[in-house]
Formats: C-alpha cells, structure tokens, sequence
C-alpha cells in the first residue's frame, strides 16, 4: 500500500488563542478526494530523562489543566524559534530542577510524536547521567513545579502502581531502561 | 509541596470545529491568581497491543496529518459516548485489522495521557495474546490503513532504526515488554 502525503490546497488560520494555534487546511488524498481538516500547529518540545550521581531519576511533579490532574513527568519545555533542541533541554533542566549541564552532556533518545492525527508537536527526548542538584529552580509565574527524585531501584513501583501516566515520559523512561540496562537496571 | 486543581470560574466553548472541541476556561489557581487557560475536550481513546500464535504484534500504518508523516502505530480509536474502553479495543480492533475478540481476552496495560497540559485525552492501553487474523478490515473513506505485522525478534529494530514514534504506542509496546517477559522476549 502506498502511502503519500495529504496535499494542502489551502490553508486557513482559526486559532482561538496565540497559546492554541489551530489551521484549517483544505487537503487532497491520494485517492483524489478532497477534505477539511484541522490541526494544531505547536513547536516542538525538549524532554530530558536525568540520572543522578547517586542514581535517582529526576521528575517534576506539577497540576496539568488538560487532564485536571497532578502529573509526574520529566523535565521538559518548548524549543523556542531561535534554540536547538538541545539548548531547550539544557535551559528546561537548569529552569525546572537547577541542574546545570552542558549540551555535550546529552545523549539523543527518541523524538515522540504525542498526537500525530492533530497536533504537529514532536517531543525531542535526551538522557543524561552522572548529575548534581546544586542550586534553586527558576519559575515563571503559573508554574507550581515540585522536583521528585525517585531512585531507580523504585522506579518500577511508580510504573506498576500507577503514578506515571504521560505518554512521553513512559515512553523515555522504559526506552532509556531498555538501552542503557546497565545504568537503569533495578536489579 | 501542596498541588491542587485549578478551580474553573467560567468556561466558553470556542471550538474551531466539532473535531477540535476547544474550551477558554477562567481558572483559579491554588495561590488565588486567575488567568485564563485554552484546553481541548476529546473523548478517551483505547489501543491494543496485540500479539498473533506465530509470535508478531499487530501495527498500522496510516498517513497522519498532524505531524504530516506516515506513521506505524498499534490499533486504536476513539471511545465513543456509548461505549466502555474495553468495547471500543475490541471494535477497533476488527475495523482496522480484522481481528475479532472478545473482551475478556484484553488485559488492561495503561492509561496514558498523550498532551496533559493541553488536552483531556487520556488513551486506555489494553494487551491481547494469541490471536489470529482472519477477515477483512472495515475502514471509513478516508482511512488508508495498512495491516503490518511484525515478528517479536524483530521489534527492537523497529525501535533502533526510528520507525515508532508515537509516543502511546512506544509506552505501550515497551510497557507489555516489560510486564509480560516471557511473551515478548526477542532472546
């Protein structure tokens, strides 16, 4: 099966709000067919799955209002127009946790894709190990962001018990555990 | 650290469309301050991982527009109001691939939460072993689906090589790996 594609034959901006910027895009199908459809246009992200010298993995655990819950997740924040992927992560940890690193610091993991049939976000995951928590976090005003250490050997339990619910974390995590079992390994 | 609930004063629905139900909440936060805050209401999606007598899991892949790639994802679809999680794993199931079972077959994985902040989603993971796939699929006009069908041995690849990247299916196909070892060992 062949699969090509949607061709944009226009494409019209319907964003409720800057902080949700919607398209409407008129596509053709392969089939030749034509149809409305609407997607979220948002930048991509940077998520950084961080080991500590004395290995415990660092979460952040704050209120998402998508859901209406309490979440526990992995650094992470939007790539800005003018950084890489990698200084996004590097800004992120230092601005969530205090943790600062270099960029050479960072292994690539993954890029994730969150809602592929809606939103164009792609989520740009890293690892790093060997890290202090020295200094104090940096928050913006709405931001409520609690630092969870969680040693490794426990990580297995938060899975298990249900404590770990955003896609991309889970995805990292259990990703970074299957390519680094040396490090991640609980046993 | 204490987290709450936003508080929601006041909510407008401002949907571009009925396939992207937006609200425009006024939200109080726990430290008194109010902002105003966009989220998009979807309904619950389930997905299935699903392992066939000759040892493969059971993909799809599909052209999705939200990131404009062509994407390998497990089989899922949206719970519909009628519906429990479980109806809709089996429904979806049969529609994309062709594969009919009944619900107490699935065991339940994870629920995943694919954009926390931004979206309501949550995404029930189910896990389904021992299947076999005999009929044809029922698809809607503007689904292309394809049935790809991968050996265990091989799935690790998959994931090496950068072909998954939908973060559900990642979390789900990495979380069955580690729950059910000895279905899904590659060794």
């Amino acid at each position: 099966m062949k699969h090509s594609k949607w061709k944009i034959l226009s494409s019209e901006d319907v964003s409720p709000s800057k902080w949700f910027p919607i398209v409407k895009d008129q596509v053709e199908l392969s089939n030749g067919k034509t149809l409305e459809y609407f997607r979220s246009l948002l930048e991509p992200a940077a998520m950084v799955v961080a080991v500590t010298k004395e290995r415990e993995l660092i979460f952040v655990r704050q209120y998402k209002h998508g859901v209406r819950e309490v979440c526990l997740e992995f650094p992470a924040g939007r790539v800005e127009h003018d950084q890489s992927p990698l200084q996004a992560a590097v800004k992120e940890l230092a601005e969530e946790t205090g943790v600062h690193i270099h960029e050479n610091q960072l292994t690539p993991l993954l890029e994730l894709w969150t809602e592929p049939s809606k939103s164009s976000v792609r989520v740009h995951g890293f690892f790093v190990k060997d890290i202090e928590v020295v200094s104090q976090q940096h928050l913006e005003d709405s931001e409520a962001i609690e630092v969870v250490k969680v040693p490794i050997s426990k990580v297995d339990e938060l899975l298990v018990n249900g404590e770990l619910h955003a896609s991309d974390t889970v995805a990292l995590l259990l990703y970074a555990k299957h390519r680094f079992p040396e490090l991640l390994s609980t046993r």
